[in-house]
């Protein structure tokens, strides 16, 4: 008998993403020939990868896997193909997916204050629900197994999730203006929901930003996130201008902010970040076991704001994940695209091609990822004991041949539309690069219906964006 | 009897790209609502295009076709998808692609030194037509129609044109370390091949750059172009340290350069561009009818160089085209991705999310690339009298849904695979995103076979880079 239990599901002979390694810190002080510094990447190439109760069994040589272990076995082919663990979205708003190319070539006041919010006035929580069925379905075929949500009308997003087989972390947004129930609300959703859906969708508390919501809330938050188990999400130092004006305004930074409530304490996901600055290093550090930066570059570039300070995170050793923003600001939920704004931005902006490799960009991509999703356990990587969370990438086409370098290939040649397979839990929900649970044409010809609506701009707005 | 006459095809159903325009200059002092200031694009939906003999001969709504000339014609059914005009690549140095992820993460004179040039001693003519092979059928399926090339034994890359249907502008690359010789042979190539290939093959005289060819081989080069009457392409002011070395050892600038040996007289392509500063607009600016720019983004970010300074060129009324440079540093061969990269970049290097508009990157990508060619009179828009250099891109994905704003999609949010159908001098050369004239199968087992002989770097180079 083979040491190889019996399995559900078995992927032959992929090329399998096994491991990524977090480069050695302080990069600037070592020669770009050190390979701790570069980060490294593990491909095992024609491996099996063995499946069952939706969690990998083992990570093996196509050729020792036993015949009658294949006969009982569900086969994907999986020659020709990278395996990589599922790619997760650090940080998105995915309903607003109704919005996309809504607001463009706008200043951000203006995508704010003339577009975004009085929109949102228009929204049905039949919108939020098919928002969020349309931007998981982008997702899933694109390889997102998971996302870190923060939005409105979560259960509506909850039910999409549970129906699509994603997974993701859930956020209730609230802003102060929404008074107690705001907090009230999000924190019951947090409870209800942590969890749900065999354990697919967890939670966490979403206040919006540290120039929304006030400090006495965000204290409140950060017990109530104590008293749940559940971490926070939240928007703070957004881009420069937002840690200036806190400066001048409080003599406080966004940073010093979240310190000051509890909410680091806490442990939460610091969406973008772009205006971190050093001294933030201090408030951020002592709480790296629990805090993570989720930086989306394409978002940035976009709205012409700075740039997450990935190096100087990096160095301190602060987790950083990958994510999209929202798709009316993103355009898309591409997370291979999120990766690729990634490796680019970071060696422009650092004025240094060495920096950021592709193989320390899939670290970022994958395992880092996994970390501040607080799933570090469960997902990130393809290993026995890890949940089932499997995207299976073409590499027939042109633009990946001849085949010099396959970690470059992922970071700078991929594109979603090569993604064939995707995996959550062990269950397949892309199969040949077509959703096998979700219908999108209902979502899309409804939404594509409601634009005069969604778009009418007359009813105003209940905030001002001011930072 | 209907106006329209008789044709060998008809695209049936499209939303048809009609027409850009080149946003008025001065854009700084005009208000972001100013609609010339922004650019306008226009689409033309459920729109039929008739093709005869390679040619528009018209566009008219769908429903005003007479049905006889549908049953005379081959049709093509373009519902759910945009006609857009074949993609231009200004800049690229196509047999590269047997190099692309061969020198990842590298400083730019590693690049060359150690890797580029001395890999491409290896190089057989046999390498530069698979590569070129390679190379076209990945931007034919991406929907890039064109392109102008800079390498090589250009006749192996002039087949692999002529046999594939795609449209090519070819330079025969030159250092004055190849004695006389070098513009000989090039400016022989440019001879024998313009207009062959029932004209989709142009030539250019290909003087590598201004670091590596001497004054009076430019100057040569000046007098050539204008006996043959054919124009220069030539990397120039790649980067910024480059202007700076110049103005270092010569006093001059590579564009002063350029000026003063007549290549602008003559008409030139310029490679990048990136190191062009103010005062190089007093030289180029007379000569704005036949000089242009072409611009590739993504290698200036990999290669954390600085950007083409498009908003000062666009400003001083100079044409600017957009390119993907060579695969072995802009690792693919995708005009959207560089379509999508200008726009991203532009608004974060000029600090500023309204400029560059969606409009205003669809105009860049095609019309004025096509003046970039030289061909403004033949390519570049889907009107009648034009070649019949078409894309056709399915909408249906969920990534462009719902479409609030087609510019905005195409520009940040289409990708290459989504192309279905490509058209080059009417000839269908995609079909249902699959190739209709080239098998790629060879070239990529046998580039892939190559790896090994082509990386040995062990022969030294002919070349050091020290601009």
């Amino acid at each position: 008998m083979s040491a190889l239990g019996a399995v559900e599901t078995v992927i032959t002979g992929a090329t399998v993403l096994a491991s990524t390694t977090r480069p050695a810190p302080a990069y600037p002080s070592r020669p770009a020939e050190d390979t701790a510094a570069r980060g490294t990447v593990e491909f095992l190439a024609d491996h099996a990868i063995g499946i069952v109760d939706g969690g990998i069994a083992w990570v093996v040589p196509t050729s020792t896997v036993p015949q009658q272990i294949l006969d009982a076995a569900e086969i994907i082919d999986g020659r020709g193909h990278v395996a990589i663990p599922g790619l997760m979205n650090s940080h998105t708003h995915s309903p607003m997916s109704m919005f996309r190319g809504a607001a463009e070539d706008v200043t951000t006041a203006d995508w704010f204050n003339k577009y975004m919010w009085p929109m949102e006035m228009n929204i049905t929580d039949r919108d939020v629900y098919l928002g969020a069925q349309l931007a998981i379905g982008e997702m899933l075929l694109a390889g997102v197994t998971s996302f870190a949500d923060h939005y409105w009308a979560t259960e509506q997003i909850a039910r999409a999730v549970e129906e699509s087989g994603a997974r993701a972390q859930l956020a209730s947004t609230f802003f102060s203006s929404n008074g107690a129930a705001g907090l009230r609300s999000s924190a019951e959703f947090a409870e209800k929901w942590n969890g749900a859906a065999d354990g697919r969708i967890t939670t966490a508390l979403g206040p919006h930003a540290t120039y929304t919501v006030t400090d006495a809330d965000l204290e409140a938050t950060a017990d109530t996130a104590r008293r749940l188990g559940v971490p926070i999400h939240i928007h703070a130092s957004e881009n420069s201008q937002q840690t200036e004006a806190s400066l001048a305004k409080r003599g406080v930074t966004p940073i010093q902010v979240l310190h000051d409530t509890g909410i680091l304490d806490a442990g939460t996901i610091i969406a973008h970040g772009t205006g971190i600055i050093e001294s933030d290093l201090e408030w951020l550090v002592p709480f790296a076991d629990r805090v993570a930066v989720a930086c989306c570059s394409k978002t940035y570039m976009k709205n012409a704001h700075s740039s997450t300070p990935v190096r100087m995170l990096h160095d301190a050793g602060i987790t950083v994940g990958l994510g999209t923003d929202g798709p009316a600001s993103h355009n898309t939920l591409d997370m291979l695209e999120s990766m690729r704004m990634l490796s680019l931005k970071q060696k422009d902006v650092e004025e240094d091609s060495t920096w950021l490799t592709s193989a320390h960009a899939l670290d970022l991509a994958t395992r880092q990822s996994a970390d501040l999703f607080g799933l570090g356990e469960k997902v990130g990587s393809i290993q026995p004991g890890k949940r089932a969370d499997i995207v299976l990438i073409d590499l027939a086409g042109p633009h990946y041949q001849p085949l010099h370098d396959l970690a470059a290939a992922l970071v700078l040649s991929a594109r979603a539309g090569d993604v064939r397979t995707v995996l959550v839990d062990g269950r397949v929900v892309v199969r040949d690069g077509r959703l096998t649970m979700l219908d999108l044409s209902e979502a899309i010809a409804e939404l594509n219906e409601r634009i005069p609506a969604l778009t009418d701009t007359s009813n105003g707005t209940m905030q001002e964006y001011a930072p």
